[in-house]
């Protein structure tokens, strides 16, 4: 492997931000940019007033880099996570759940100890009388330098081949799609960390295909589908997205030209029918030494670009790991090929676009407050409390002891502070809050309550059940 | 602190095993017991024979102790997930995602360094470069060994009081109620490991509650409650389960013998109220010197004893961490007191209990194989896929390109190897699917198909409707 000279850049799997280069202007949604910061300050800065006022998430000096998302910014990040998990199924992705700590010689079977060291932490037990030594064979212990040294995950790809690994694969498994959501951790240097954006510690909707040459299309194809359909959740059209095929490097690239010009084509024909003919760019010689691959880059409303999405292919862990399985006509010792996939990319830079995007005005289905009651006064709190079980669903209101597995959980508050009306109005929308409903006499003889959106002083009158209706056609059609 | 002598087993948090002392024989479903075995070793084997029947989970000596989670065991742990999720949503916790690699000063602080480090795994740099040194004089460096290095969190706790240290609080606000998921990590000596119970990362149903000392009471009984409630969803009766209180020891204790005593009175009484007069067995000086506690032990199909749920009252860190809230009287300067609380205590052991409780088959609503369809040839492939996608349920089902983010989700596979229908049947059975629906050119004549249980040979014709009916039904009952 030294002698292909690896450049720094060969670790599949999204960095934090590096490739966010400010190119053009695209985005809807342009507001006025300060020219006494830079993108990424400004952008950063907008992104901690918001969590500021609604509580989104923190900092500490203790875990630079590391997020603290409090209750609130919990309850996005889990939104998100959950769509994903969702839409994964769909697309016949497993879950799987893997450790954040493996030895040092996982490292470098995978290339990382050689090549991506620098950015890794290492672990190690305070106690070392607490690890056996193992006698080994498989590997080649004259060069460990710890034997009782752990590095903790950047990624989860060797993780993902060693569960291939473990099991004799047949063609008929085949695409074999994990998912993860696991804590990743790569040491950015302290001073560079910034808010959401430039972390160490990050999640990913990260995906790998085991597949066949042959398979490429079909996952590709699902892949730009997904990320297209996901976008738009987010009101981020197509103008927003930008395709980037990165083809074979001129002199350093594994495998043989045959496979690669078979898997480029792929990829082309595929972005010609998902993202359009002429839609997208090429960079020619700029894939990794390990195969090609798409990045996908989004426009924010700062105008700053990010990559979120991409796909790589990967002609050499499976070699690495020894990835085999049984081809059709029976021949074993196949190797497949390994597809590195993410929509969201990190979620933490995900969660920081849509701050940017939304400054603070969620969507009901995604808005970690989705209504507030605000009775006019004490006598009305007992009515209020009953309304908010009601319109928190399933989860909150149900009737046994133990909450069903399945079932609506909106974000329904009580402001039942003894200020006026009004204040409370204004102290909801400063929060954020969807929806406001007031409680009070009149409504309680009407059997409806006042409703209002953040955005229209104008004032409903509805019943219950109308308002819980509306919340789940909010929530299913994700606006 | 060092004054009062702290001996090793202060640490708040649930252990990974090492409270499991057998002792009464309890549990309902009493199997015979190999002699030639340890009881650690026989329910470990019996554990791993159904994982690997079941394709639940792994390891893998690259990285001892920690937990592959399959497809299949992802499954059954996520539910285990969504399952507490829901009933802390309704006990009014808050979720929170909390970094898991903390400088040694914050370890300095919560005590763990001086006195569990030797469990802990340190965490560092490999290029020290990236760490800057920061110029904080809240903190003493005169002893510090390494400013740069980082210790793996064993408990989410220090996390907690760090987020509740940010804000000002107010009396109103309390109980606050964290509630948290993440990895934790404990060097556990790697000849001790064994299977799903002696394990280096694991995973609680963590709980933080920081409340004042008079809503003890009702949080110690809501705890309770949730314990009662949960277990009895998996068929371990109120007879499995005892509960034990430790009190004040005699030498060395915090805090003044006024608090302790009220808070005691307020255990026992609960106590008294919720397991029942008699029902619960007194540890007298056996509690931490920073609070008394109740543990939860319960006995499993193998009778041995584990300790799952824990409530621990923490005197300790509110002070190391020097929060402070409002009182109702004006008064600044209040100390919250903690409550560590779990249920399932870590997640690891009690699927392993489940594994043993269970034997592997899963009742319906957490089997990762919840129903099988076998087209009796290749002519009715199309309509069983059909099928599969029906009751599958919402996210699968959906018409968007899009999944929801609530609905239902059942596992359905469909067998369509070139099998015989019997042979079919029998990989269904050993692989523990609960239903086994076989559709030929009849079942597609009388729009019924032919379903059977795992357990019983008896078909029925049924509708698809009255099938997905049923198991809905199924999964609200947790059946």
């Amino acid at each position: 492997m030294s002698s292909i000279g690896i450049s720094r850049t060969f670790v599949p799997g999204l960095r934090s931000s590096r490739f966010a280069v400010p190119i053009i202007i695209r985005n809807g949604q342009i507001r006025p940019y300060s020219a006494h910061h830079s993108k990424d300050e400004s952008s950063t800065q907008a992104n901690q007033t918001i969590s500021q006022k609604q509580l989104l998430y923190t900092t500490d000096p203790l875990t630079p880099g590391s997020i603290f998302f409090l209750p609130h910014g919990t309850r996005i990040f889990n939104k998100l996570v959950q769509f994903m998990k969702n839409q994964q199924t769909k697309y016949g992705f497993q879950e799987v759940i893997t450790p954040l700590i493996y030895k040092t010689k996982l490292w470098e079977k995978s290339g990382h100890w050689q090549n991506y060291k620098d950015d890794m932490f290492k672990v190690v037990g305070n106690d070392a009388s607490k690890e056996e030594v193992e006698h080994d064979h498989e590997y080649d212990h004259s060069h460990d330098e710890g034997l009782h040294d752990y590095g903790l995950k950047p990624m989860n790809c060797p993780g993902h081949c060693l569960i291939f690994s473990k099991f004799d694969r047949s063609y008929n498994e085949l695409p074999i799609r994990y998912s993860d959501f696991s804590s990743l951790h790569r040491n950015e240097a302290s001073g560079a960390l910034s808010g959401l954006t430039r972390v160490r510690r990050f999640h990913q909707d990260d995906g790998h295909i085991f597949c066949e040459l042959g398979q490429i299309n079909q996952e590709i194809e699902n892949t730009i589908n997904l990320i297209k359909d996901t976008y738009k959740v987010f009101g981020i059209g197509e103008e927003d997205i930008e395709y980037y095929l990165s083809t074979r490097p001129e002199d350093k690239y594994m495998g043989d030209i045959e496979t690669w010009d078979n898997a480029e084509n792929q990829l082309k024909s595929v972005l010609d029918s998902t993202a359009g003919s002429g839609n997208w760019k090429i960079r020619e010689g700029d894939g990794a030494f390990y195969g090609p691959k798409i990045d996908v880059l989004l426009t924010d409303a700062f105008k700053k670009k990010h990559q979120v999405g991409t796909i790589q292919l990967d002609f050499q862990l499976p070699q690495r790991f020894e990835l085999k399985y049984v081809a059709e006509d029976g021949t074993r010792d196949n190797q497949p090929i390994l597809v590195h996939r993410a929509v969201f990319g990190s979620l933490e830079r995900f969660f920081a676009i849509l701050l940017d995007h939304y400054q603070g005005k969620w969507p009901f289905w995604i808005n970690p407050r989705q209504a507030v009651i605000v009775p006019v006064n004490e006598s009305h709190i007992e009515v209020a409390e009953s309304l908010q079980k009601q319109l928190s669903g399933d989860i909150l209101n149900s009737e046994s002891n133990i909450s069903p597995i399945t079932g609506y959980n909106f974000y329904v508050d009580v402001d039942k502070r003894a200020e006026t009306v009004g204040s409370r109005i204004k102290d909801a929308l400063s929060k954020g809050y969807s929806y406001i409903i007031m409680i009070g006499d009149k409504d309680i003889q009407n059997g409806t309550v006042a409703i209002r959106t953040r955005d229209d002083r104008k004032i409903q009158n509805l019943k219950t059940e109308e308002i819980y209706k509306k919340f789940i056609e909010l929530e299913r059609s994700y606006q």
